[in-house]
């Protein structure tokens, strides 16, 4: 490990990105799998990362006057049904609970006992549960809007499953709202897409384009689904976010109605949206390097780690007393809305292997702590953002005046490198021809054509999109928002006028 | 509502206690039942609280060394038989995943498909299938002690559920940790057994007696079973955290074990410790009255609500202009560690019947204000712990320099109303006679001797306190553990000599 050019994790990204993906985060002690198929274990380290996701978001969402609540974790068949394309897009991958108790049978093993009249899904969303309370609960344009939101976990029962972006259960929050209109409910499920986008940009240093998506990649039930997506250091986009326009579909389905100002009974308009835990696994594939995992300090679980450097026991309490002042004053420091997050590691282990461990688990500042800077009053400072061997000396009282700002430094220097990262990627694609080239797998090693976001003008439909699949790998991700210049071209597939580009990409 | 003698809940406590609770729920739309049996949807008002109880007993589990991660929410069978008392009692309760997809059947019925070759348990708690990881992280004594905490939803199938208090799927915090000794192992059991009584006295101001279970009591695998009961207002006992010592029972069912300092092969001791959504029950019996839902103000949602009185249209723009300076100010006010929330409710009602519905929401304060108030910069204050028409003026500066020190005196007299309670119907008890005539449904009327806590001297076995059940419909609700005077005694059932009283009530 502390061989000059040797890096923390084997293999390297550009060796085998998705194997260096399951090294970050064993590395890290982010999570692990569990015995149970598809599901992982979210150990302390990932899961306060997700407690920082959920303290930032719910704030937000308190913000824009939305409230929490809570709904059952069991939906009945019936319910699922009741929205046709809503059942179908989910039957696929339904956890069934069919029993409600265990016995012993005649040769003592223990099976399911106590058949359930009606067997119960376990959530893969909450749309048709949520709706049904909703019509009890929506009278009158009085009672509207509906804005609520709930934390839970879900579980959809995925073939292939990879930690963090695709998992049996996954944590999440979904936001249910209902309106007297369709503008209303339309400029909610957009508000909420780019409070998400915010959320990315400003917490997760990510980078990523609000869009739409094509019909064939709409939530089952949806009108529109709106998405965020970002790409990750193998140039794959990934969707880390939907708002959904539910138009009247739900509210049709689960019978919300309401008497509007006229006395006339209409169906209310709702949307939905989330995000979950794959968020974790897009802030790893933005950030982290061949050392190990990046964090983005506003979201880091721990912003400081302190190391005390111990050759000999005569100098131990005099650098451990050091060691502990300086932790007791960076924790008195307001990090933006928090206090800082020190950790003081006196674990019993070599020097480096400790030093490694911490990079290994993304913190974004270390200050390693010797007799000489204890004579010095100085810290010996390593940033996450910098080569793991890159330190300089600060005198102590500079490094706790500007540990807020070169956090912010570092959450500045993450984003604009993801977002060059990006630039580089992207490019404007106006034939078939080097479409293909750009995503042939042969061309993965020149990197100034192969892969990444192509932007490319498109009036094509199902069939073409599912050619796109067969014969390229990629899918169109989405058809962006923020396109205001409205540019007219030529459709690289059918050669139909085009009035947009859209953004084509493979995908996790 | 505002005829003077009248009550907002119907039927009153006295009345009829359980239909009186399920009111008190409603008409402070804490929650309310779902279409999926057993289950319930927590409404905001009702979600709010859980996330301040979450919050609080968060903090203090990470100040004790805690930390979070998240485990899967299906069991595999075999996971469940591991440990032979643990399965039996849960066998009886479990939901059971057997399928994981639906399909159309040949009349076009949706049906589980995908049959499972081993099924999932929903989890009706997680000392399994956490083992199971431990077992994996625990190599050395230098792993221990590993001290996490989930926070998560468990189900269990119970018969008769009743909101809060015992639902199919609740909300609950789980601690598990393992531990190098026994003494330790039990300390920790203890010492989390004593944060949930201090949390019991400090927030929900519910007075708990700490004590141990008996052996029928003790949680299906568990050598000790540690317990918080309250006293609800019909005098009943409810159990509210529970701590247990494992010993080693856990460890061998999933083979914990360590290498010690000497380096012998050793079994981890284990504990484990919840608090549920069931606190929100037993807050709700302790603190309401016949005007519906109290709440103790440092758990409330909200700590005032600010109620404009307008008459008239002139004065509107004054008033509303009051209010909102009001609330402004009162944000500013730090109770405790959180700011003051406080609610202006601006909806157009009758001002009876708006008051009337924080009443009802059990608002620790609310603020009535007329162009008189403004006029006067006074402030027209209710508080929920006097009668709901007992009103006093007060000038603004004073009401604001106060604020906290009056939530803080509600705070109190809500704990010392309900200890007077508790003692007041707490009576030591030395013959079977005396204690049948306690519990004798036809002394309800009779509360001088009827009901409450009985402390007896006991030393009896499962067979007597079948026989209490069966006979009294009574149970050992626990053996205190602050009972350090240790009388001794001669049992009520067997005459054997007791060294102490025990608690025996009817319970929920």
């Amino acid at each position: 490990m502390s061989a000059s050019r040797k890096n923390a994790i084997t293999p390297s990204r550009s060796k085998d990105y998705a194997e260096w993906y399951q090294q970050v985060i064993k590395a890290a002690d982010l999570a692990e799998l569990s015995p149970v198929r598809g599901c992982m274990v979210i150990k302390p380290w990932g899961y306060a990362l997700w407690e920082n996701i959920r303290r930032v978001l719910d704030a937000m969402f308190k913000e824009t006057g939305h409230r929490n609540a809570y709904f059952p974790l069991f939906i009945p068949l019936g319910f699922l049904q009741k929205e046709a394309e809503h059942v179908e897009g989910f039957a696929k991958e339904c956890a069934v609970v069919t029993h409600h108790r265990l016995e012993l049978d005649s040769e003592g093993r223990l099976v399911p006992a106590g058949p359930l009249e009606e067997p119960l899904v376990v959530r893969p969303t909450s749309e048709t549960i949520i709706g049904a309370m909703f019509a009890k609960w929506i009278q009158s344009y009085r009672d509207l809007p509906l804005l609520l939101n709930q934390w839970a976990n879900v579980v959809r029962w995925e073939m292939r499953t990879r930690m963090f972006l695709r998992t049996t259960e996954f944590m999440w929050q979904e936001g249910h709202t209902a309106h007297a209109s369709a503008a209303e409910a339309m400029e909610e499920a957009r508000r909420m897409l780019a409070l998400y986008a915010g959320f990315a940009r400003d917490y997760m240093a990510m980078p990523a384009i609000q869009g739409e998506k094509t019909e064939s990649e709409r939530f089952p039930g949806a009108v529109n689904t709106f998405t965020i997506e970002a790409m990750m250091q193998d140039r794959k986009a990934l969707q880390a976010g939907t708002s959904h326009f539910l138009g009247e579909n739900f509210a049709r389905a689960s019978e919300i109605t309401f008497l509007d100002q006229e006395g006339k009974r209409r169906y209310a308009w709702t949307t939905s949206w989330g995000v979950s835990t794959r968020l974790i696994g897009a802030m790893i594939m933005t950030h982290s390097d061949d050392d190990g995992l990046v964090l983005p300090p506003r979201l880091a679980p721990a912003h400081v780690v302190i190391l005390p450097v111990i050759h000999k026991d005569e100098v131990r309490s005099q650098v451990m007393e050091y060691c502990r002042q300086l932790a007791a004053r960076l924790r008195e420091v307001r990090f933006h809305d928090v206090p800082l997050e020190v950790e003081l590691d006196t674990r019993e282990m070599r020097g480096g292997e400790k030093m490694w461990s911490w990079v290994k688990k993304g913190i974004p500042l270390r200050v390693e702590i010797g007799p000489r800077d204890v004579a010095a009053e100085s810290v010996f400072l390593g940033r996450r953002d910098r080569p793991a061997r890159e330190r300089e000396s600060l005198p102590l009282a500079a490094f706790i005046e500007q540990v807020g700002a070169i956090l912010d430094e570092i959450q500045k220097n993450l984003y604009e490198r993801a977002d060059a990262f990006r630039r580089r990627n992207t490019r404007e694609i106006d034939s078939y021809d080097e479409l293909r080239e750009f995503f042939t797998p042969e061309n993965r090693q020149k990197p100034e054509i192969h892969g990444g976001f192509a932007l490319c003008h498109w009036a094509g439909g199902a069939a073409e999109e599912e050619r796109l699949k067969n014969e390229l790998g990629v899918s169109i991700r989405c058809i962006p928002l923020d396109d205001e210049e409205g540019e007219q071209g030529t459709c690289i597939l059918t050669g139909k006028p085009s009035p947009r580009r859209v953004v084509i990409a493979k995908a996790y």
